[in-house]
């Protein structure tokens, strides 16, 4: 393998594959980036895979020489940023096994890993697919993300629920304390077949930093696995195994009080009292006592306390509530809207979040039990 | 204690007031701010210390009631950047131990300690005392304080000397593997009397920090204490106790080659050599390969290897020696210049690293001995 691209394409190239590189792997070689050089298309192709999760992304080079190497990603991804500007120049020596890259003067050699060893990627042939624009994945996604949980002995929290139905995508997350629900519209070729799959979330983290700036990504399901492809990058994860609870039955549809509130004033106010933890298990949590037009915000730990009237609109009872702030701040954060509503069920009942002129989204928050 | 201030002006003072508060002492008054109003010149004054170094600043405020207070840091450190920009009103209530913030129609309360328990600050009366300004300050520390160790066993070591004979400062650092030295010279009201004392690399560093953007420092030493002062602010610190070694008899006076060097072009090449540490002990070590235009730097790992041509300017003997690649970059990232000396004695003893056109700088580092 031999080819010649200026320092910033390969580099950018490289930064995008280590995304999915093991760092401890008991095998070696997946610590590394597997090179591909292709003489007929001038075209070089990365690959990195954790088992788990696996990048593809290719770019255009001036090939002299096709064929293959795998090179150790630790030290190529650091030293690839510090090179100078110019039209590098790599070759792989598979007798010393290194891989040269010349670059004016001098040059530098990056250990290499047996290309043979690398795990072939799958290619997904069957399954669904369908497009959405990376500003709106980008959005939906992280408005559920949050709401995941990292309990790795219930895995199927730690993921996120794609339920395609016909044309309608509905995007899921729970750690079983909340649940964040978004629902949106998406192009499909071919509607026929409903879909069900929980989708890592370290995936969807991944997949919202490399494609949520591209204008469109095609996501491709099939048994087991979940592919997006956008600008010649391709990200494939496999998907989490079992059942999403049936999360319908868990949303309240009728609640005792509504009130409109102003987001940033309120998230400003949670900021606030999130830093009063209580002190028994350090968990941040703020009374709510509700009025007509106003609410009264209290907190306290050893550090100190805090009381604050926070405006609102109340159409329902007035009584008293309490949430972990950090849900409240986490719901609000990934919001738009100028206003909110909050809906409650009574003291001991769930609370939902709404964005104010946006009806397919909520996010649903347990009260914690005054103490 | 009562008064009334902009969140801003109260916010920027209590992060300064921080930087000595006590993160974990036996004593938890010192993990406190000490507040004191005076209703006679409308003056709120905030001190902290841990002990080895102490702060206060002033600032004019709207004094209702003259006192002070000890008021929890962390707390109030965290939540004075949170809240809205208005005119807080703060209020001591010794019976309840706390200190009431007011803003809006929303309050908050900090805890408190007792002011008495407070430690008084000793007030240096006597001592030499000397003006720089805040940029020659920021620099000429900066140069030298990368050199100083960490290694608590040997404290002369984890400071700065300041060494002043008549008009003329001297600063010089070391961690006995190099050693930076810096001389300038001050305004000194009566040169008349010599100082030799050693100044925590920790107070160093936090005042560059406070004081480095000032137009104008006073710096005044006594028996045991040093003291900054500018723009309302007092730092004040202990000295390091013990006698700097004879660093004169150390540094090089004669070298059998000299090379000028481009030290962006240096630096470039430095870091990323530094990128592969041997493998042995992680220490970056670069051979260099002297030759009359240009010097050969080698250095490899087990994830790699690198040979640069470096272009110098050679007079004297071509030989190889080795250094500490990070020892260089540290000495190179503090200097302006756009070219450098690198002086050498020979494979095994220091080299010396000096800034072109500026005779009162040198940091001297020692060489590895190649394997």
């Amino acid at each position: 393998m031999k080819f010649q691209c200026p320092t910033a394409i390969l580099s950018e190239n490289i930064s995008l594959a280590q995304k999915a590189v093991s760092i401890k792997s008991p095998f070696p070689v997946l610590t590394g980036i597997l090179f591909t050089a292709d003489e007929t298309t001038n075209t070089i192709t990365l690959a990195s895979t954790d088992l788990q999760m696996s990048i593809e992304t290719s770019f255009p080079a001036e090939v002299i020489e096709s064929g293959s190497a795998v090179l150790s990603s630790k030290f190529l991804g650091d030293i690839i940023k510090k090179l100078p500007e110019t039209n590098l120049m790599l070759e792989y020596l598979p007798a010393e096994g290194k891989c040269v890259i010349r670059y004016g003067s001098s040059e530098l050699a990056v250990a290499t890993y047996r290309p043979d060893e690398f795990p072939k990627n799958e290619e997904i042939i069957d399954g669904e697919s369908f497009y959405i624009s990376g500003e709106e994945f980008s959005t939906y996604i992280k408005q559920v993300l949050f709401a995941t949980g990292t309990d790795e002995s219930r895995p199927v929290f730690t993921g996120v629920l794609f339920e395609i139905v016909g044309q309608e995508l509905r995007l899921v997350a729970s750690d079983t304390h909340r649940l964040a629900f978004r629902k949106a519209f998406i192009k499909r070729e071919d509607p026929g077949k409903n879909i069900n799959v929980i989708i890592p979330s370290r995936t969807l983290h991944e997949a919202v930093r490399i494609f949520g700036m591209n204008e469109e990504i095609l996501i491709r399901i099939s048994e087991g696995q979940v592919e997006f492809r956008g600008n010649g990058v391709k990200l494939t994860s496999r998907l989490i195994e079992g059942q999403f609870p049936n999360y319908q039955q868990v949303i309240p549809t009728t609640f005792k009080s509504n009130l409109l509130i102003n987001k940033k004033y309120f998230l400003d106010s949670l900021e606030r009292a999130v830093l009063l933890p209580r002190d028994k298990d350090k968990t941040p949590v703020a009374k709510f006592y509700l009025e007509k037009e106003r609410m009264i915000m209290t907190s306290q730990s050893e550090s100190g306390s805090i009381r604050e009237e926070i405006p609102i609109s109340l159409d329902g009872e007035e009584f008293t509530v309490a949430f972990n702030t950090r849900y409240l701040i986490d719901v609000l954060r990934v919001l738009e809207n100028e206003e909110i509503y909050l809906s409650l069920t009574g003291p001991l009942n769930p609370g939902v979040v709404k964005p104010v002129g946006d009806e397919n989204y909520l996010c649903l928050v347990l009260p914690v039990r005054p103490s």
